[in-house]
């Protein structure tokens, strides 16, 4: 859980993905399993959230999945990006992706 | 900050908006303080969080502000839409907003 002591101020990695029509749930859940690996393997996350959106406003284009991961520091998500792990999930994901957007912040509260 | 209890699920309202070219640094921070009001007049927001776009990824399709809500549940969210704060909110962003978008989730860790 993306726990926040309440003075030291965090950066949010905000990932949102539609997947293609074609992908089955098996695919999907892959994919999720496979981001669900990343902090076991990847040190500088320092916590990931996620879920699957149900939000009554039909204001989502079509993104049904948000992973909200923590970083400590932009050195956090410079480790992050180009990491092999990071990397190899990517291609797990790629066939099944048909949309992303990824917003990251400053926790300034 | 959206401090979560280990066990405890809660309803994430992530909210993205870009704003219109127009819009002056002055309106904008009107929406940004207009927005943080609303935890002190809408008790059924839990936590509030935010912060402006700094991902390197380039795939933020123009979005700048997230702003990360909390509901205990979807009861809590059922209050927050209609509410007459939040719709005097919607009237302070609506001429400068461009594009918004929203994604809610039940938090699974």
């Amino acid at each position: 859980s993306p726990e926040k002591t309440a003075s030291k101020k965090m950066l949010r990695h905000v990932v949102l993905f539609k997947f293609k029509d074609s992908a089955t749930p098996a695919q999907v859940k892959e994919v999720e399993t496979a981001f669900l690996a990343l902090p076991s393997k990847i040190k500088e996350i320092k916590s990931l959230e996620w879920g699957t959106n149900n939000s009554p406003e039909g204001l989502a284009q079509g993104f049904t999945h948000v992973f909200f991961v923590t970083f400590d520091d932009e050195a956090g998500r410079e480790v992050y990006l180009p990491h092999p792990d990071h990397k190899a999930f990517g291609k797990v994901l790629g066939p099944y992706l048909d949309k992303v957007l990824v917003v990251d912040y400053w926790t300034q509260e």
